[in-house]
């Protein structure tokens, strides 16, 4: 049987506009990978009569219901109360629940107020889901022939629920195991991707194979369903397989977070050290790269040469190069990475020069136009990037992608 | 009489988890700031009977709805057929956007596919909401006593369509003009913010006051309702003014739109340049800094020193501190902040040095410990953190704020 599930947030802040659904997000994410289908998302205010009414409306369409938010301690923290009510259970005092709870005021020497308590009443026969990364547990339970699961709304508290918790017990209720595998490829559009696969997707249905557009790279999703782990990677495995053939050195991982964790990854595997010199991304790759846990063992560092004269002082470039061809340009890209390198001791750096706009293009060099350059032991590999009609932002962080995208194809290359 | 309104939000990407519903946001937002009410956010999928199936609910109980997304030209486009035939109004080919279309294509060299002249069917006697960042245009009208406006999917272009045509139109709807001004706090957390005002906001009606707390600052948003602007404008300036008497040096702009541009604003109006030495935020000050167009009039640039070595050689700091005090330390990060000044070139440097986890951290140092430092002509201002058990995403951010915080009050106490 195909589930179909409806998720409903709980939250004024939601309605007011001060924070984006991304609850929604990681919920969908989730019972995607799990194939469960997902037919409506609801947003609904601290408000009892209005979030019955959302509960009542779900309850005539969906088999799953999962709720994000609403569980604290506070007056306005109506999810359980409400979602008990609508299924007919009355809440309890959960002592177990009670017993971490006090505990937890204990360590972080802070009295617990009374209406703390409210966060372990719990809809009667209920499965506890443990929040160890925050104070209201969730929890689930079946009734009028429905699955309902209640999630916390803070996102650090909601993602590990979703991933460490509800998953899980989602995954019990389907006959079977699922296993998905995440190819990133970057350096190629979705449509392309598309249409290099549309023939293997269409034909396919377990495992299925999906794709995903992100800025500046594109997802491909392999899920596949059977009674075992093992049948199940045996039928995904070739997919992904088949897929990295397809595509070569356009995979910068499978299962991998992003990018710059797997150019971490890289270069501590190869030994090699990194270091950066931007310009028009202004930090943005070195900020992503120190996003990484443990950057510092292959990142060394960067610098953010936002004027000419900096250009010349810290990275080595000549004035002669900034006065006859600019600071955007080939030589200027490849002087600030070879000075890069150098002054601050690493086995690699990449630059980015550019122009990010709004202002500053000419015709020549119309806003959009950027020069990345990877340097190492005296090679340089320097592409121009022609990003006209983006704006700042996206220019930005594409360009910076690319920084990243070079130096993991220049050591795939160079240090095998 | 007080408007209720619904945004449903059209794209299975959306259910699939692939993005976040930021349209939601963006039009919660703008409605919050015209004073309409949002009891409910639908997302559906791209499916005709689930739509209808929405948009039916959506009538029974809003008075405005206001949909993103479906208004392409491929095949699971289907937002303009959907609500056409909910409100009974049959589509139209609107010639003049026909015309638009066709000019748009042939000034890009494309051959106009026919499947795009579905964007320009619009539902009869319709309201055209010209979309100047894209192709599909918009639409507004009002039938069965409800006002409909659908706007476009792609952020951006959803948001400029927000702004520039759905808000103008709203809020001819309403009788009265309203004006409403962000006061931006930093410094103090939501629920002080809302404890010394708590008195006034109960009692305020028109103009409203209400916080809203972002990650490491509070938004707080005087909103009036009067006939005129400039009626409306003297009921909200006092209180904005009373808020700033109140809040002091911790407000850093009324109607800026981040911390990043109030403080490239403020060194620009008093011709300072700006440097920066990062170690634990790893260069996400000087990207935030380099986010505003403008910036390199001021920001000169800046050094990522992930290694001691690098902040020997850059930034001069010594090797007897980093021996004696270690690298996240009070007298490194002066040192780092005086050597970027320095070494750099600029009137004012700030530096940041921590432990942003989730290794690294010792009992005398734990994660969350950071030390920011601003320089300037021989004095030194320095501020350790401790922002224990947060994530490195949080310490990271919070710290990067935390500097660029410390520079605007640096400029604002020593510069009058």
């Amino acid at each position: 049987m195909a589930y179909c599930a409806e998720i409903i947030a709980v939250g004024t802040e939601l309605l007011l506009g001060d924070i984006a659904n991304t609850d929604a997000q990681t919920v969908s994410q989730g019972l995607s990978e799990l194939g469960i289908n997902v037919f409506y998302h609801t947003v609904v205010g601290d408000n009892p009569a209005r979030l019955k009414q959302a509960v009542e409306i779900a309850k005539s369409r969906a088999d799953i219901i999962i709720t994000t938010g609403g569980l604290g301690p506070t007056y306005d923290d109506l999810t359980k109360q409400m979602l008990a009510e609508c299924f007919g259970l009355p809440l309890e005092l959960d002592e177990a629940q009670l017993v971490k709870l006090k505990s937890y005021f204990e360590k972080i020497g802070r009295e617990m107020t009374p209406n703390n308590e409210q966060q372990v009443w719990l809809p009667k026969g209920c499965t506890v889901l443990e929040n160890d990364w925050g104070t209201a547990p969730g929890c689930a339970f079946f009734a009028d022939g429905v699955h309902v699961l209640m999630l916390p709304g803070p996102p650090r508290e909601c993602v590990p629920m979703m991933r460490e918790r509800a998953m899980p017990y989602l995954e019990k209720l389907s006959d079977g195991v699922i296993v998905s595998h995440n190819i990133r490829i970057i350096g190629m559009g979705e449509s392309s991707v598309e249409s290099k696969l549309r023939e293997q997707m269409e034909k396919m249905e377990n495992p299925s194979l999906a794709p995903y557009a992100k800025e500046g790279e594109v997802l491909l999703r392999v899920t596949g369903k059977a009674e075992s782990r093992e049948a199940a990677d045996a039928l995904t495995k070739p997919v992904v397989e088949k897929v990295q053939g397809i595509f070569g050195q356009l995979v910068y991982g499978v299962d991998v977070a992003n990018l710059e964790d797997a150019v971490i990854a890289l270069l501590k595997e190869k030994g090699l050290t990194l270091a950066t010199a931007e310009s028009c991304t202004g930090g943005l790759v070195s900020q992503k790269l120190t996003n990484v846990p443990g950057a510092s063992e292959v990142y060394v560092g960067g610098v953010c040469s936002y004027t000419n004269e900096l250009k010349m002082q810290l990275l080595g470039v000549s004035k002669h190069i900034l006065d006859t061809c600019g600071a955007v340009s080939k030589p200027c890209a490849e002087q600030m990475a070879r000075g890069a390198a150098l002054n601050l001791g690493a086995d690699i750096a990449v630059s980015v020069t550019g122009i990010a706009g709004p202002g500053g293009g000419t015709e020549e060099k119309p806003v959009g136009t950027v020069f990345v350059s990877v340097y190492s032991g005296g090679v340089h590999w320097t592409r121009k990037l022609n990003h006209q009609g983006w704006d700042r932002a996206r220019i930005r962080n594409v360009s910076a992608l690319t920084a990243l995208d070079m130096v993991r194809r220049f050591v795939e290359n160079s240090y095998k």
